[in-house]
């Protein structure tokens, strides 16, 4: 069959909810990633699961590839068309098909964004706690397996997808979980989706669990002398059992980045971005105790941000991070890599990793879920500088290893996408063949997403 | 070659710890379910992941099938060597292998037990939250995502096991996830094999999150004047964000039979079964609120069990329930089963399903974790009787049916064995096919636990 035919058969299928304009391809083939631009073929719009179904059946019966598309904030290379084929843009599928406040959970098609999401819950008493830094589709953010400054407490997108719907390579429409809490029926399909980054089917609908409002939120800035010391307040808080919201930390660089960015006038030293949910009594006595930890660690002050106002400008500082590490370097690129330790190694990868960025000469802030031993550089790039270039993947790959050699992982929320393959075998060893196996046996004709999560095997 | 040559291997790596005595293969042939006790043809004793890789390869040079064996608690008959071959009994493996409070976890051979690592956990400031009924091995539970009275809280084993070490069936040893408390780095196998139920492999080691003891426990009884009543109390609980530690229901009947086993006098009514973790100041604020709603749902009575003693006399009568059950029909067997629904749904489902057993005719009381949606029905059957054992099987299904209608699933702890295969189909639909795949791809031959968790395909 010929490609035309292909195309004709598409186009019967979605009219003109498809393009292979060169803008809307390149629109399509990079995310925020560093890694350059590789346009699919054509990029379709579709507004049903069906119509997805549709899609991956035609692309199936002519082996395209197929690279599913949320907004395109992947920052590891997800949605780039190695082998060129079909985008599905899912943004089209932006539907709230289900709130139920009863069971404390909402159905949404996949191209719903966090923000849409947030606006929909505001003033219901609930909220979805996963927030990455961006405005991501909740598809894009179960297939990557996001997560962001609540998972301290509220946990990861594996911990809030209660159900999925999903497109299969065969044009089968797989319903995985169900509405109840639990389940200890059969093999965990849900989460076996979450996180396979598009390679095993696209993800067309997802059932999210919703949690309460708490009754009261404080927020607060703390300074510290030295990173070991903000870290070690993060690990007793976490160690004792406060369950805090949030507990970011910002090294110096990126506290400069901020305060010029944002026009804010915090001391430009290892800090920590704080936030307690909670009744007043359980909340005052919350921050009672990091407090105490934070000053036996030698903090120099708490600056509390108890109304809304200043806790949405402190909030609204840390999620620019990325822009005001940018503004550090106009016309840079940001290669954005984050990396995942046992907590009571934190303090020693990021002051490691804060010695090597010193040697590699390049701006490189440092920012951490903290709570979770989770962090970020953000490595400022002229990415026409060659060797530039080189010495800064060289840096991400050192960040890696330091961090499997502490037990840790390659990435604690980004995913692997293009950007981490390499990582694959020396994190998982054996276990990457049972990897393989599963996307063999789910997807046999390697049409899902290729080239993503999984490294081609060496011969 | 012949099954000489096979025991003569097995032999030659064991020595003394493999058995084909009658009396120690049919211990290792029904666990604790209501189903025909189906012997292995030899048990196996090994000590270390090389011997169950050494073990497993040798079954997989003979086709011979593989059932691992836990403590042998499991209810649904997942331990039933439904083809013969080889149970492996893992209890030898009970070594401890690493404490970690700074990182919050602990490392454990399979064979380690509830107790064993409560035990252990005594006076180190953490706990283990997952318990079900009956002093499991780790190992068990997580084939099985287990989970209990404090999920409501600290989740099921699902979210609670951070690594695991499996043997797949070509000898091969396989890690999964990390010491990271989290990792967007690939699919999410510890997952897939929390659950699994032994079709994949065989877990020989875990890392377990541990918790922080809580500061204050308080627990609670409170009788309901109904079923809807006690569980109207649950849901507001939990919709109000009360991060309640346990939050168990116990029907008239059962109540019955605690008072009578274990020498108590509740009142004999719909009975909520209480406990609040946190902070004195948080204790009392949650405790204050769910009085609040119990009150106004018309709750009787809120009892405290302040003291140590006291609260462990009142979980004691609850994990009792069991034999506390069976003892109001000495010599009867215990047909347990659960089902778990969306909360909004429970009190109907409960109320329908009690209506059920008055018109069965049979004893069943009504137990459970209401906070997730999550119940027991202990069915007392007299297994000689086979129209009692039809109606009640009958009575099962009914209950399955019930829940599935309902949006939830044919078991939200016990798992499926073999008791509940019958329902995979209508639960998981198409998504029962990529179960099978999944299967086929890691276990192509069958012979890790076959004919549990996937009902065989009709042609």
């Amino acid at each position: 069959m010929s490609p035309s035919a292909f195309f004709q058969e598409l186009q019967t299928l979605l009219g003109d909810r498809m393009s292979s304009d060169l803008p809307v391809r390149e629109a399509h083939g990079v995310g925020f990633s560093y890694h350059d631009c590789q346009p699919p073929d054509v990029v379709v719009f579709p507004q049903t699961t069906e119509e997805v179904v549709k899609t991956v059946t035609i692309c199936a019966a002519y082996s395209i590839p197929i690279v599913p598309f949320g907004a395109g904030t992947s920052i590891e290379g997800h949605v780039l068309a190695l082998k060129g084929g079909v985008c599905i843009d899912l943004r089209g599928m932006n539907q709230v098909l289900e709130v139920n406040p009863a069971d404390m959970y909402v159905t949404v098609q996949a191209g719903v964004t966090r923000n849409q999401l947030d606006e929909l819950l505001e003033g219901s008493g609930f909220f979805f706690p996963i927030g990455p830094g961006v405005n991501a589709t909740l598809g894009g953010m179960a297939s990557t397996r996001a997560s962001g400054t609540n998972a301290v407490r509220y946990g990861t997108m594996k911990d809030n997808v209660l159900a999925l719907t999903v497109v299969t390579v065969d044009g089968k429409i797989i319903k995985t979980g169900s509405k109840a809490k639990k389940s200890s029926a059969g093999y965990d399909l849900t989460r076996l989706f979450v996180g396979a980054e598009g390679t095993l089917g696209v993800i067309t609908e997802l059932t999210l669990k919703l949690h309460s409002e708490p009754e009261t939120i404080y927020a607060a800035v703390c300074s510290f002398p030295t990173v070991e010391a903000a870290v070690s307040t993060a690990i007793k808080t976490i160690q004792k059992g406060v369950p805090i919201a949030k507990i970011e930390l910002l090294d110096n660089v990126m506290m400069h980045a901020i305060n010029r960015y944002s026009s804010l006038n915090y001391e430009e030293v290892p800090t920590l971005f704080l936030e307690f949910h909670g009744s007043v009594a359980e909340v005052e006595r919350q921050v009672q105790k990091v407090e105490e930890y934070a000053y036996s660690f030698g903090a120099s002050a708490f600056l509390w941000e108890k109304d809304e106002a200043s806790r949405k400008r402190l909030w609204r500082a840390r999620t620019d991070a990325a822009p005001a590490a940018l503004a550090m370097r106009p016309g840079a690129k940001l290669m954005s890599t984050d990396v995942c330790v046992p907590i009571s190694q934190l303090a020693k990868c990021i002051v490691d990793t804060q010695h090597d960025i010193e040697e590699t000469k390049i701006i490189a802030p440092i920012l951490g879920h903290v709570g979770d031993g989770n962090f970020h550089l953000t490595i400022l790039i002229d990415s026409e500088d060659k060797a530039e270039f080189a010495r800064a993947k060289a840096l991400n790959e050192r960040l890696v290893r330091r961090a499997l050699a502490m037990g840790g992982t390659c990435t604690g929320e980004h995913g692997i996408g293009v950007g981490k393959l390499q990582y694959m075998v020396l994190e998982h060893g054996e276990s990457l063949e049972v990897m393989r196996a599963i996307k063999q046996a789910i997807d046999p004709h390697n049409l899902m997403n290729p080239g993503k999560l999984l490294p081609e095997k060496k011969s």
